[in-house]
């Protein structure tokens, strides 16, 4: 066995791992009454260390540097595996278990106050959590800095987004930052005037389903590999080759709500079951991190299926399905629910215009924490001046406020700008898409995602990790990532 | 950390890393969709090496020799899991790898050509692989024999049922053989007459599932640590502590078949459930073997749920739900379709007399096969010259004959004891405790399980493996394991 064949064969066993981990997420998110939540967190915390022993094996290094010489012989793929290892092991090997030990001590406390200082609305109780954070993701993020020869900030997002850096994401969200507050304005006044009638209420779950079930067929979507189930917080398994499960969540008031939750995981679900089977379980066949998997759910939910010419097919089934008297199933009603704009305070439930605001914002934060110009006690203060600012309106408490997000209580600094960077990144790609290929926007009007996923599944999905992120969106829109196809995609479809 | 805690340690991973194991088997079987059945395989593969590797870790050998001068401090618990760890230890490490890779090869092979030859009625093509597969058991037992100081047969039986030995199976079913088939001819004799009205057809799953979770209510299950789905093998899951989980499978026109199964797996259910928290992951804290396990699916399936007094609250249930007025729900006409004897050709379809039959009969030809005495290629006339002489009845072709258990395709010899050594445990127990507490008959015709799970949590469930199967049963019964109880259980039932 060569170097090269021992270290897959390493990362091969660690790829396993990471798939039965998810496996294991998904049965406690979907499948385990709470009442064993406790064994099955031992078990999670059991698989964990077993992962990080293997992924941190001191033969790794050595292997490593002895695969050098072997690299003449090693196709692209191979040579990009290779170096994905590299990458990961960097990461697993960057922080003493010592500081890991305190930092997953700390999230625990830190997330149980964060829970009760949200319910309470009272920053207070959970600053002294946040300014331990902020001091142990800085340590936290040198360590990784050092060992990546990245700025501490692009070391951490480096872990789930690899080769994303600020440099790329200051120039999206300073160009996003200038536009979109202004862009919010005009489209507020535009729709001013809007008379929406409500999509119906009080709809089963049974039926969201066949509907949910219906529009995913549509998409391709192979039921012989998966599964839409329903859970508080909608997500898509991801990991274990040619598993497309996915969950969602049902609102009896609110039709819009559980359809885009379905799409937006199938978005996802479709990245991961497209990967290159021959690859599976190595780093090289992964998909290219959290932004552009964003990208993937966002391309299909937000550019394909909020656009004209998809409402064109779905109004008609809503319709049939829900109430073909009722005005409201009009194409035209429907767009508008799906096009309507609100100055929401909550990221979560925000639409086009005000989520990257909100994810821009917490950029901003999290940059000023960990370069300490923000002092973690002036969060509350800082937020609320800059949420007035940028969409209009001011929390009337911290629930609504800096508190709503979970993120910084576990310690997960830089992940937030992989949302945006996401939606971005859908916007070019399906702008180039829809240029190349007429029959995209065509089919959709029919409900045919078939050239739709011909282009998309080439040109992104079967790429997984043997290019860079930058590469992939290059090589597939012939230009470096900006925000401009995004602000054209926004100012088209709402200005 | 002293070297008991170390061992503690690698044990208690260990058992989570089973647990883990245990789960991906419930996801394989109940979640996943056949299309990703190959990616999963590789992800339980990778997990069985995981275990096997941890479990045979070089350092256990020193640890257990070192532990021995600390067994003076150790309480009772304590010194039976360092047993336990031995046993564990010996049976991990008693056999070279490169047989164990042989084994796993041949499995996959001889199960995969066992399929076809069942399909096909044709033992003469599966004929090589099962002499191949005898070979290589004899050869697996060996190895297992001279690690253990036990002989051959009891060796492979030791790893499912710590502790049983062919002396006591022997003695067992020896009386069993001499006494059933007799009491067989009598039972069909007295049955001869009986004419028995069909308990209803066309049973849609939510009708039998909404019985079967009220019948589960009843027992006490607690549906906040687990939940009935559906397979088409039920089974129960094991190995995490505090999760009842199980599943059962419902046939449209045999309500009795999707009740009984459920209230077997219920069965086993209790046991992992009353397992002693403070031990959860430790060998100490498992369920004390296959045979004992089996014990507490029989004991409330058969003993308590084909009970007459069980019935007496169970038949005006079936009534309320199926037809109040169809005198198939009578009290008489339920209990015979629950004591109905049959000559059944099929181990898993058989009853309370005929099953102990087929297993006397698997295991009489397993020892025959190990020893050489039977050739391989001997067994399909073996087989239904046994069958004839002990159920009266002729298999008109080998996949109701002697192709129709899947175990000696996968190398499983010396698991077939377990069933019917579970039977006599369970009529031993069952007579012990009714005895003891009168109000577990007069609860079961109520439908109260308090007093039942009364007696058998503290004298079954929470001994864990503290004590040795034997032990188990004398302090719970007050003697030695023996065929008497179930004889005199079966005598009194259908004599």
């Amino acid at each position: 066995m060569s170097i090269y064949q021992q270290l897959e064969q390493h990362y091969g066993t660690l790829g396993k791992l990471s798939a039965a981990n998810s496996l294991l997420f998904w049965d406690r998110n979907v499948v385990m009454k709470p009442g064993s939540a406790a064994a099955h967190g031992e078990v999670a915390a059991a698989m964990a260390a077993l992962h990080a022993e293997k992924a941190t094996d001191p033969r790794i290094e050595g292997w490593l540097g002895e695969a050098e010489a072997e690299k003449p012989g090693l196709d692209t793929w191979q040579a990009a595996n290779l170096a994905e290892m590299k990458r990961l092991y960097r990461h697993a090997t960057a922080v003493p278990t010592e500081l890991k030990v305190r930092r997953a001590r700390l999230s625990a406390e830190a997330s149980q106050a964060w829970q009760k200082a949200r319910a309470g609305n009272d920053f207070g109780s959970f600053a002294p959590y946040m300014r331990q954070m902020v001091e142990l993701v800085r340590e936290f993020a040198g360590h990784k800095a050092a060992a990546l020869g990245l700025k501490p900030y692009d070391a951490l997002m480096d872990e789930h987004d690899p080769g994303v850096r600020s440099e790329l994401v200051d120039g999206v969200f300073g160009l996003l930052a200038q536009r979109l507050p202004v862009l919010l304005e005009q489209v507020l006044d535009k729709q001013a005037g809007w008379n929406l009638l409500p999509l119906g209420a009080g709809h089963s779950d049974e039926a969201q389903r066949e509907l949910c079930e219906f529009i995913m067929r549509k998409t391709g979507y192979h039921f012989d590999h998966g599964r839409l189930d329903q859970t508080l917080h909608p997500f898509a398994l991801g990991g274990v080759p040619g598993d497309q499960r996915i969950t969602t969540r049902f609102k009896a008031d609110d039709l819009r709500f559980g359809l885009m939750a379905t799409i937006h995981e199938t978005g996802h679900s479709f990245y991961e079951f497209n990967l290159p089977r021959q690859y599976s379980f190595q780093p090289v066949g992964a998909a290219r991190g959290a932004g552009l998997h964003e990208s993937q759910s966002l391309m299909l939910e937000m550019c394909a299926c909020r656009s004209a010419e998809f409402v064109r097919f779905l109004a008609p089934e809503l319709a049939r399905r829900f109430g073909a008297a009722d005005p409201a199933y009009a194409h035209d009603n429907v767009l508008k629910h799906y096009h309507k704009i609100r100055r929401n305070l909550i990221r979560i439930e925000a639409d086009q215009i005000v989520y990257p605001l909100h994810v821009i914002l917490r950029y901003e934060i999290e940059l000023a924490l960990l370069d300490g110009s923000l002092p973690a006690d002036e969060l509350p203060e800082f937020w609320n001046m800059r949420i007035k600012q940028v969409i209009g309106v001011t929390p009337p408490d911290a629930g609504q406020g800096c508190l709503q997000d979970v993120h910084w209580s576990l310690g997960m600094f830089g992940y937030f700008p992989s949302y945006t960077m996401g939606a971005a990144i859908a916007a070019q790609l399906f702008e180039t898409a829809t240029a190349a290929d007429p029959a995209i926007l065509a089919g959709l009007s029919v409900g045919d995602f078939g050239p739709y996923y011909a282009w998309v599944k080439p040109n992104v999905h079967e790429k997984a990790s043997s290019l860079t992120f930058q590469a992939i969106i290059e090589q597939a829109s012939g230009a470096p990532l900006s925000a401009e196809p995004l602000l054209r995609h926004l100012t088209q479809r709402y200005g």
